[in-house]
């Protein structure tokens, strides 16, 4: 039987847009034009890899007062956007499935802590195991956190299945040697996750739960 | 020679993403909870299918009075996020670059006269040559606004490129008989976009104008 490792933005709460514009925000008010877009593509990918990402972009090298100043924004711009947050279709009943079939599954996300457990309370489960940006060195697209996850879940790698909705988990999976299924809710296309690796791709959880027999899910 | 017709929202100006987080914000508002990426796919259609679609998405019908109060509170959610919209990179250059080779242009969206005065602002150019959806019985996808805009420039369907970020404007175009290309600015990927129609797929107008080679356009 699988295990799963979620993502926890896009995959499992429809926090992506608010990340998106909260980034938007912050990078205007340091006076970066940036086109959201070019953000919305970088989510879900560390913070750090993301800076330097947006910075070739921006074409300017970014200075080390800027980055913590845009961190800090962004997490004031992001905390002004929380309340119009939702878990997505059938989140929670997914993970209420997979425990009433006790296979194993865990959350990893390229957020911190702080980050997460807001997410977590919107899925009503607070005690949640759970691998934020703290428990590795480096975060996605880095396979360090999955490997971290599947540790603590005590599963062989050909069992692990990743389920996450940007190209970016996709990437951390295969370096992980775990099946990637990707989920449209981040806001990805389908062909834009295949190509990335992923062996299915669902609209949401919702869709995953009703075809978790496709993931060699059975119900024995 | 060419003639070009661009879409607005997504192609010439950076303001998809607001209106996506406008029509949330309104559809939570009336009490409907629709995941995001969903709102996202459907923006660029006339705001007539987009109802319906959500309706479907949402597995109710939604009666005139609340898509009256949808629209409206859209107008007054997309009205707050105005002040964080910017023009696409190079899509001032673009429209000059053009002007300057005497190729015929025209600007043609699903947005209203009252969406698109604002946005021609922020390009600099409020007296533009634009069909808007009150010129037509129906938005796109169907190809009433394209057509009109071609009749506009008086030019044949051979020679007309249709320039958009969604593929409901590549629809548009193929149904009019147009050449489509596409533009990821909108958020959609590349792979969409192509299946969709698009002759070429640009990151945005910036690009496309470094390439209108490509297109045919020569300088001479």
């Amino acid at each position: 039987m699988p295990a799963f490792i979620f993502d926890l933005d896009g995959t499992l709460v429809d926090s992506v847009y608010q990340h998106v514009m909260a980034w938007h925000a912050a990078l205007r008010e340091c006076g970066f034009d940036l086109s959201i877009w070019r953000v919305h593509r970088r989510i879900g990918m560390s913070g750090g890899l993301m800076i330097r990402a947006l910075a070739r972009e921006l074409d300017m090298p970014l200075e080390e007062p800027i980055i913590k100043r845009l961190g800090e924004l962004h997490e004031q711009e992001f905390k002004r956007r929380i309340s119009s947050i939702a878990p997505l279709p059938g989140a929670r009943d997914l993970l209420a499935e997979l425990r009433d079939l006790n296979i194993p599954y865990i959350i990893a996300t390229s957020g911190t802590q702080a980050d997460a457990g807001p997410m977590l309370e919107l899925l009503g489960r607070i005690g949640e195991k759970i691998v934020t940006r703290e428990d590795v060195k480096r975060a996605k697209p880095d396979p360090d956190l999955f490997l971290t996850a599947a540790k603590r879940l005590h599963v062989k790698d050909v069992e692990v299945i990743v389920a996450g909705d940007s190209v970016w988990d996709m990437l951390a999976a295969r370096r992980a040697n775990f099946l990637g299924v990707g989920v449209l809710s981040g806001g990805y296309g389908q062909q834009e996750l295949e190509q990335a690796g992923a062996f299915r791709v669902y609209a949401d959880p919702e869709e995953m739960r009703r075809h978790l027999d496709e993931l060699g899910v059975r119900e024995e």
